[in-house]
């Protein structure tokens, strides 16, 4: 592992290697502090003209305006178009009024598409972009912890339909990302926290002194001290990149790793209905049933399961699926045959062998994931 | 020049070889007769455990019957949705009900598309495949000539939005093509002819021997033998996939020249208001205009634009704009600017320097245009 930054903290740049079809498709994750008024200029010397913003509501008026007007002091025209907040805008009607509007500004693919928020406005900006004359250049400024390590990495996009989460969408890498961490500093607790549960899961699947570090400066992670916030951002988000270097389109099942505690966690998270859980709470949930699955397989010592249970608990995530709400395990398993990871119907789970270190399990035995959702 | 196929049919095939991010994209168009029951073989042998056939409701009853009848008999799993005829089918709103079909019959990415029918089927399909869960495998089985000779070839997919066609979309390549030429025999007249003009198009891009061909087999084709229908179905194929090969995602300026014609036809195409010319016909005129504007600015012979209006007539194409009824020339100037092909504005047109070679000219004279525009 890389130590973690001294002192200062240095703008540190993440290279995502991506070779392309026709063009490279590599870019640069920058991390750090004090990012977001270069977002303009980076923006611009990759040849924008012209810029549409398109932002979460909840930042239009801070973040999303700084990045506005650096890209006008950079000479780009630009535009702004803000997403009402929440997960209901990343839907086929707000898809239909983005594209829209693009064609009535007469967007073309001289247009750069700068996504300002968190997951939702990533995802949805980022689809708008992979599809709009068959593919507008974007970058993702994200402005929440769990977008900075994970959703505004990997070129995933996509909308929701009434049937399910994600299910329309596109793999479309960015141009760049910029992840400033003081944008974190306003974040409500809780979606802060939530954030918190997808970096212990690098730790889990990839680096086992990542997570020793997590363990050591859970407090500071806690007060959004920036050192430790710059290192558990830049950490996670080069993690991301590695894998998606490797399988951008989860063709390998390399890839799958970052499901990890998923196949659980969406269950609970749908079982409790949207809302109720936030997504980074579920994972935590679901990671902490993924090692105990894995512990009754004989596959993981009962000694880690009960360390990734106290450093969840020391970032205040919760570990038992109490927050869920009482769920009968039989529909959670109909929830988790469902699952887009699914195949065929068999379950499938990411199960641990040790702390950084993760298999893609098939066809575990249904008798053997039901004692585990039973358990309290 | 290959030499056309003698007396039998022989079922031919084209490669199209593609380099893939993740896996090889490369991929076969078969040509010729009596291909509409192997579709099932060809979509099982590809790994299918099942199939949703999107059909074009005008031929949901006999030719996609027919596709779905043998990927059953094949042993996939097979469900038909079909959409109405006709481009208003291509929009957002039947995109949306396909994806939620798609969800409701839980697809996943074992599940391959099959498009049956012309380009508003095989767009919107394959729109709808490159999007639902990421990515779902798609085929194309085109019935109409244009769709065999073009739309179904390329990989691109789209949909239209109101402020214009093909505004959403991406470049999704199929795992195959099957064009069957007997489902050209019931097509009407109008439609049939339509398609002829791309086809004159490759010769007057791409292969003068093609063209002079064309020039001696006009009877031939307009009597649909199928000889003749055949040669010109694959001829056609394969100089598409040729482009396409070196050029998938326009970057290079090369599949640029598949715009032949294309930036007066869309104009006229437009101004007419949509219904009154076929899409072919429109490009014939364009096509017309294209030569005529070559000459005016001393790049092309006159005798060529009299041999390729020559071509077209002898094949009841249009080659003056009387077909589109009394249109401005400074009202097809301003469509010509808001044009997807046109840069910031500023108008560039394909443009032979002879039979079989095009260059992409931009920055035209607006004042040589509208001369030409005005001529009769």
């Amino acid at each position: 592992m890389a130590t973690p930054p001294a002192r200062t903290i240095p703008v540190r740049t993440i290279h995502v290697r991506l070779p392309g079809e026709a063009t490279d498709r590599s870019y640069e994750i920058a991390c750090g502090s004090g990012l977001i008024d270069s977002v303009g200029g980076r923006v611009a010397a990759d040849g924008a003209r012209r810029a549409v913003v398109i932002a979460d509501a909840a930042v239009a008026g801070s973040h999303a305006a700084r990045v506005a007007a650096s890209l006008a002091a950079a000479g780009a025209a630009t535009t702004t178009l803000e997403v009402p907040s929440g997960e209901s805008s990343k839907g086929v009607p707000m898809a239909g009024r983005l594209w829209a509007e693009l064609a009535a500004l007469a967007a073309d693919r001289g247009t750069q598409i700068v996504a300002v928020g968190g997951g939702v406005v990533g995802d949805l900006a980022g689809f708008v972009a992979a599809t709009f004359a068959r593919g507008l250049p974007v970058w993702h400024v994200p402005t929440t912890l769990v977008a900075q390590v994970d959703s505004a990495i990997g070129g995933k996009t996509g909308i929701n339909l009434e049937a399910g989460k994600n299910l329309v969408g596109a793999f479309w890498q960015p141009r760049g990302v910029v992840a400033d961490i003081d944008t974190l500093a306003t974040l409500p607790d809780r979606e802060y926290i939530s954030g918190l549960a997808e970096v212990v899961k690098y730790g889990m699947i990839l680096d086992a002194s990542f997570f020793a570090w997590l363990e050591g400066h859970a407090a500071e992670l806690l007060a959004r001290e920036p050192q430790a916030l710059a290192w558990a951002v830049e950490r996670s988000a080069s993690l991301k990149a590695q894998v998606v270097e490797q399988d951008e389109r989860e063709v390998s099942g390399l890839r799958a790793a970052l499901n990890y505690g998923h196949t659980f966690g969406h269950a609970y998270e749908t079982a409790a209905g949207y809302g109720r859980l936030l997504h980074g709470e579920a994972v935590a949930i679901g990671m902490a049933r993924a090692a105990r699955l894995a512990a009754t397989l004989g596959r993981l010592d009962e000694a880690v399961v009960g360390r990734q249970d106290r450093l969840l608990a020391s970032l205040q995530l919760p570990t038992t699926p109490a927050a869920a709400g009482a769920i009968e395990p039989a529909t959670l398993i109909t929830i988790m045959g469902r699952d887009k990871k699914s195949l065929h119907g068999r379950l499938r789970f990411v199960l641990p062998d040790a702390i950084g270190r993760v298999e893609l399990v098939e066809g575990v035995d249904p008798a053997a994931v039901e004692r585990v959702l039973s358990a309290p």
